[in-house]
């Protein structure tokens, strides 16, 4: 779970990662928005969704470019500024009173929904923008595939924290969770879209078609921080202090995919 | 504010008050819910508000009885059921963490929303149902009003912490601001509610028709609390440990109104 404050193993001193990669997505949100016909949609309110919103100042800087994007639509097409609602979604161990109280202030309306973006978390067709920045590498389980988790399988991924570097049967376990996980977020997205309205989600994804190849080099973060928490495990073993098999049942619930297989998920689900 | 735990100053072993008041409640909502007609909201999802919701047993048991007398409705109206979203509010520091972690495994959509409810917190026209219990006696101001807490102010509470055996000018003077409270919370709920909607409260009402006669007796929990509040505070500038601007500067913002009042304010409100 993130830690609070300031300190040097603070969420805050923390994400600067996330928040570089909002400076790449801001753009590409501006042009979807900009594209996009809002002329349907000026009865109701208009409500945007942030899924994997998590909390600090990356969360209030998303949402509030979005709105200022989507005012400014509607001022570009001659429509009268409709009224707007921003809904907060995040698992229920986000910290929500903190992030309730950055948004103190706004001038829109605001609504925290707790809950997994794998399950459905608003009304049929009510939301009219729903954006998910840097959190859909985040598997469902709680853990990881439920052959990675079984000892007696031959996918228990011995050694590895995630499917990067694991053996082949592992890998294709990760890569199978993240297409049904990718499936179910966007069947979950159309039921509760508006017809007409937007879906936008921003991952890292690997270059590489074998799933075990999931590091992006010394740029990426999450490379990184596997490699030093492997070295971390197999040092705990070496010293006697945990057994093999207790690193081996760690594993981060994490996956990046290709560009086909994110292209085959938006297939399958029309 | 309110504690955590189940300790003797817990919020949990001393809201047995509300507990209770909510089975006096509850036949009046289920009653309003029964005799609403709810066959022009078959096609959107049932919003349901709960405004001053605090967090505990008692913020689900209200919402999970308003739910299921919806859906009874629904039932018996052979109407089919709709899809229901609960929305939690309350000031932005109520412990929306906890109540988020209650609200898991609720079989309808829910969304916590921080703010006053003396001011807008929904949308135009969304919300199909909106109840108060037992928290309109808490008046907007985070103290008192203004001349109230002005020492140079004839309205200035000396040796009281409510409008409760004040001064006229005092209890006048909580009297006006409970009633620009009420008059603007039914403002702001007849924009939100969705023409033909429901909007209820309960709250703890006076018989005199002076308002410096608050207390409701032995049973009046606040009645009592207010007693015991300004005898410590008393008996801290007897010992010489505060002085008795200290004391005067203290204020309850709660006011307990007529039957008469809570109906001049309705009726001002249209």
């Amino acid at each position: 779970s993130m830690e609070g404050g300031v300190g040097i193993s603070s969420y805050s001193r923390n994400s600067s990662n996330q928040g570089s990669a909002f400076l790449l997505i801001a753009p590409a949100l501006r042009a979807a928005i900009a594209a996009h016909d809002f002329a349907d949609h000026t009865a109701a309110p208009i409500r945007i969704a942030d899924l994997g919103c998590a909390v600090g100042s990356n969360t209030i800087t998303a949402v509030a470019f979005v709105i200022k994007a989507v005012r400014d639509k509607f001022k570009s097409s001659g429509l009268r500024e409709p009224e707007l609602q921003a809904l907060f979604s995040d698992l229920v161990s986000n910290d929500f009173n903190t992030l309730f109280q950055h948004l103190e202030g706004a001038d829109f309306f605001v609504a925290g929904v707790p809950g997994s973006f794998y399950h459905r978390l608003f009304p049929s067709s009510s939301i009219h923008f729903s954006m998910c920045n840097v959190a859909l590498q985040w598997l469902s389980k709680a853990s990881v595939p439920a052959a990675v988790a079984d000892r007696r399988s031959s996918s228990w991924n011995a050694g590895r924290i995630t499917a990067g570097g694991s053996a082949p049967e592992v890998a294709r376990a990760f890569a199978s969770q993240a297409h049904e996980d990718l499936c179910r977020y966007l069947a979950c997205r159309a039921e509760e879209t508006v017809p007409g309205g937007l879906v936008t989600f921003f991952v890292s994804i690997r270059s590489s078609s074998d799933p075990a190849e999931q590091t992006g080099g010394e740029d990426c973060s999450l490379g990184w921080m596997v490699t030093c928490l492997e070295q971390a495990w197999n040092d705990l073993v070496l010293e006697g202090l945990i057994d093999e098999e207790t690193r081996d049942s760690f594993n981060i619930p994490a996956y990046h995919r290709t560009l086909d297989e994110i292209a085959k998920a938006v297939s399958e689900s029309g």
